[in-house]
């Protein structure tokens, strides 16, 4: 089978082995090859490529697309799904076969708000990572649900600011609602915590909501962001912990009805600046939160907090 | 048992108790306490504490105390290693009981230097990080081996510069030495992979040494530093590939016989700058490699480079 470069288009006539794998678009009487799908079609030999008399190689074509930014990429996530038996047809920047496919390099930042505003127009989508060795990882993107059944705190509680912790001897706060942690019958309750606790009218202190504040402050430089998404998740009924040892910055249960029984924490929640996010970075907190069975949750400032899930699959 | 304030100081008795288990340290007749050993047995109940006549409560020694930078943290590290039977004794910034043990707060950034230059004084250490709810992990920093037995690779080839890869379709280079990553009969290698091929004489290229390294660093922004290392652990021996699916900039194998049988890579390498690193991350890519069996090794610039292995440890 022959495609002709005409006009810097691919055009072939409408072979059935083409039309019934879903390659090309109608131009008339002919059919028009998307680069992809040339490329594609030469790699394995199906057709030949045809400048005027000139046959093109396989190295040719792609030595010349692919300083076309983003091409190779694209490509390599093409041949990859079209590999695996889907019928993929290439639109825009991403690809369309049993899912929708955005395919990137992992040299690549990405914005949280690129691929919120993708959800938003396309749906759940598969993120298409191509790494360095030309390896591809895909990544389903997601509105995870967030949402707890978090009794009220029915208590008034005690303590005194140390450090950059408050302490406090009531240690109901820990095995009725698990606030904090419990050592030597001492509670120890984060600046997260104790914040979010006198708000409520829970706790009271040997400071002022003020000063309280200021020092919550000079502790954590970003304080303030990590206290909006604390109370965002607390307000959506959910209880929030110290993500620390997962490398996160909270771990979120739906629904703790007794601490001596603590299921496993569902969420991981990383806060994402506005400069956006090495896949690299995403790379190692999916598959860290995949290993301990948590579903990893990245939330960035968008008015409101928005939150998107990234889980690995298999395509 | 009474311990007093002397001149700020924590003066008491020689009492058998405290001596037995190692606590203070002799003053001419009397022994002189250090602040975490008066807040441990405080806690505990087995001293009172007088100013003069007055008494102090553990709260009111804790909430003057713990003003000071970095003594809740250490405070912290020093009970635990107590309740877990640990006759540990203060010394400067670290704790010395069966291992010695360097106390954090996972707010501080870490200074890969730092660390070295305490593992260069002490040996091997333990690294206590103190999270914001008061738990504490531990991480024992070491040098790791780094080395390998990769035999030379004796054969040239020829490809061809491909947008941010170069293709080869000699598939030997795969399967005998690991070198890219092979699919329909074409071979592709990274840019660093192909840089170091060029400079040994493996690889021949449609473009000239300069041509391609001025690319290479168009396409990456820290690809010199990377080559850099990716070189170094090559010249140790070692068979280095891209570490993007566990989120660390290389994976290691010691030795490869055969591509067909390829071993687990034993070592995630992960380039840190000077501006130091989060315990965040540290937690995350310790917790990463260990979940795939792998050693996370970090790796810093100081005049060559330095390979510092951080493992979590239970104590």
């Amino acid at each position: 089978m022959e495609v002709n470069i005409i006009d810097g288009n691919f055009i072939c006539d409408r072979y059935r082995k083409l039309l019934r794998r879903n390659f090309g678009k109608d131009v008339g009487d002919k059919l028009e090859l998307h680069p992809v799908e040339v490329g594609y079609l030469l790699l394995k030999g199906i057709v030949t490529l045809k400048d005027g008399d000139k046959t093109i190689s396989f190295a040719e074509f792609i030595e010349k697309f692919s300083e076309k930014e983003g091409f190779l990429p694209y490509f390599f996530v093409y041949c990859d799904l079209r590999d695996r038996g889907r019928k993929a047809a290439p639109v825009e920047n991403y690809i369309v076969a049993n899912n929708i496919y955005l395919p990137v390099s992992e040299r690549k930042k990405v914005f949280l708000k690129d691929l919120n505003e993708f959800f938003d127009e396309h749906g759940a989508f598969i993120l298409a990572v191509v790494d360095e060795e030309s390896e591809i990882t895909y990544y389903r993107v997601y509105k995870p649900k967030m949402a707890g059944k978090t009794k009220g705190i029915d208590k008034k509680i005690e303590g005194y600011f140390a450090g950059d912790r408050v302490l406090t001897d009531d240690l109901e706060i820990f095995s009725r609602f698990f606030f904090g942690s419990e050592k030597d019958g001492m509670v120890a309750l984060s600046i997260l915590e104790s914040l979010y606790m006198i708000e409520e009218g829970i706790l009271t202190l040997n400071l002022s909501l003020n000063e309280f504040r200021a020092k919550a402050e000079a502790i954590e430089s970003n304080f303030l962001e990590r206290y909006e998404v604390y109370r965002d998740l607390r307000e959506k009924g959910l209880v929030v912990k110290t993500g620390f040892k997962f490398g996160a910055d909270f771990r979120v249960y739906e629904e703790i009805e007794d601490v001596s029984q603590l299921p496993h924490s569902k969420y991981l929640v990383s806060i994402v600046s506005n400069d956006g996010l090495n896949l690299q970075d995403i790379s190692r907190a999916v598959r860290l939160a995949h290993s301990v069975r948590k579903k990893m949750v990245f939330t960035f400032k968008d008015g409101g907090w928005t939150y998107l899930c990234l889980e690995r699959v298999k395509v």
